[in-house]
């Protein structure tokens, strides 16, 4: 198959990247290196059914030309924002990066006739519960711009994919963990404790509680997905139905930079404004599928904080 | 109260200036006049407590000169493209004119710092399903870029609410029908018979069933859920438990203009492509509130007719 990448040099991405070259696909990667790097996709540029270009979904005449060239079979989508934070600040990271770019892959899909679509979505869609979350579960509240960018895009994918017939994989991600984050809990804490090797300072009452999912496993848990359901639309939690406390985080981190720091909590429930401080997965369908990731939610913290230490 | 009304000149916002200004507010509209009509608020334009502007909610500096000079207490967000039919041929309607102007109101509200706001939504957010509608019902898969421009819509408020604090109260709407209207099932059909008396061609098989609700009512029940509520975040279903099958919609207007036309169906279970054949809502959250519309589904389609052909 052709496919097309978009954000193919980010974390998940070029992962995605790595799974699919294994399969035998021709894989073009569109990225504006905002968030992805050259050096994620480095052991791939010299091969000859890998194609990079450093381009802007929002530039819509460089796009098409590239939709008109590529004759893809399919999309994977995962460009986005995927800092949080940075989108609570200014509402236009979000809009433009996570949602605006949706769109505009699918209006080029819905020009150049393309019928396959991957949409890598996220459980910040249904905001702050206690409830364990489902994919039919309602109502969804974004309490963050990043969630509001996610399900603003589902709600436009849904509809191109009734109205003009592209079939449809979202998988709904938790925390995802593993080489080459660029952010997130584990990447804060390093980076907190290589400047002060003493005092880790964690935002927040450290008992905010979320499942983890290691980033090779998610990978594998999507091409799953898609090769073993085939409705014109499917939808499937993917991640963890176990959880990892942050207070076990930073043990975790500071056990394996052999330090002996003190903990040090900002108080209050959660992290930031859009932290959500604790939901949790139902993955009956994932699992009735017959996948499963192969690390729980403990050990895929543990193996990313190995893994971002280089042992 | 300050108030803005954007859409004020359009069917629903029409009716929502009369009834706030019964109750004492300053309104200001701003309409682009694309969908809106100037004559459905000429009886308005010359009281001292109503200002027209027409103007475009996406022409952002023009806007943000009328929000620095209104001092808006609250804003009702009524603009959006209200023709599903159009938006299923070209995505950038509902793009622009739904989503696209809710996020700008919303950004202007978050610079401006307005704590109210009003949201028309509607049942198409929900896609196609048998189940009885209801506030937290999931999941939410519209069929009509219609659906998700005000299902992405919605996202955003969610995170903006939440993040910005901004009391927020969304009412989903099924069919509203009344004076003023623009389009529609009763609308075509009169058209269709004024030029054809003696034929009438009904898109699908007539069997469609969906709730109506008389516009006037709508806006009631409007103002009853925002007086009546005081959560930060308030949904609620408005509109009616009863329904109405098309074909007996083409049997009353037919009746009403004392024509002996014969019906003919274009057979299919759906009008166009988007089209919901059928839905059902349950009002239990807005009746344990105490509002209940005044006319069901069948007054209202008849009361419409009625007011459509100047009865």
């Amino acid at each position: 198959m052709n496919i097309l990448i978009t954000g193919g040099a980010g974390f998940i991405g070029s992962h995605l990247c790595d799974a699919l070259l294994k399969r035998d696909h021709h894989i073009t990667v569109v990225d504006n290196l905002v968030l992805g790097r050259k050096e994620n996709i480095a052991h791939l540029l010299s091969r000859n059914d890998f194609i990079f270009i450093e381009e802007d979904l929002l530039h819509e005449e460089a796009m098409k030309s590239i939709f008109r060239q590529g004759n893809f079979d399919m999309v994977y989508h995962l460009a986005a924002n995927s800092d949080i934070q940075k989108g609570g600040k200014d509402p236009m990271v979000d809009y433009d990066l996570t949602f605006h770019t949706t769109f505009n892959v699918l209006q080029l899909m819905k020009e150049f006739g393309i019928k396959k679509f991957f949409f890598a979505s996220t459980s910040a869609i249904y905001g702050e519960t206690r409830d364990v979350l489902n994919e039919d579960y309602g109502p969804l509240k974004p309490v963050s711009n990043y969630g509001a960018g996610k399900l603003a895009s589902e709600a436009f994918i849904s509809a191109f994919s009734s109205t003009y017939k592209i079939q449809t994989w979202i998988t709904r991600f938790p925390n995802v963990v593993g080489e080459r984050f660029t952010h997130g809990v584990i990447y804060d804490f390093i980076h907190k404790l290589r400047k002060n090797p003493t005092e880790l300072e964690v935002l927040g009452n450290g008992e905010q509680c979320k499942p983890y999912v290691y980033v090779k496993d998610l990978v594998e848990g999507i091409l799953y997905v898609i090769d073993h359901s085939n409705d014109m639309y499917n939808v499937y939690m993917l991640g963890s139905d176990t959880r990892t406390e942050v207070k076990d985080i930073a043990r975790m981190v500071i056990e394996e930079m052999a330090l002996d720091a003190v903990i040090r909590y900002t108080g209050g429930d959660r992290g930031w404004i859009g932290d959500v401080p604790e939901f949790r997965y139902d993955l009956a369908k994932v699992n009735s599928l017959g996948w499963h990731a192969a690390h729980d939610s403990d050990d895929s913290v543990r193996l990313a904080i190995q893994k971002a230490l280089g042992k």
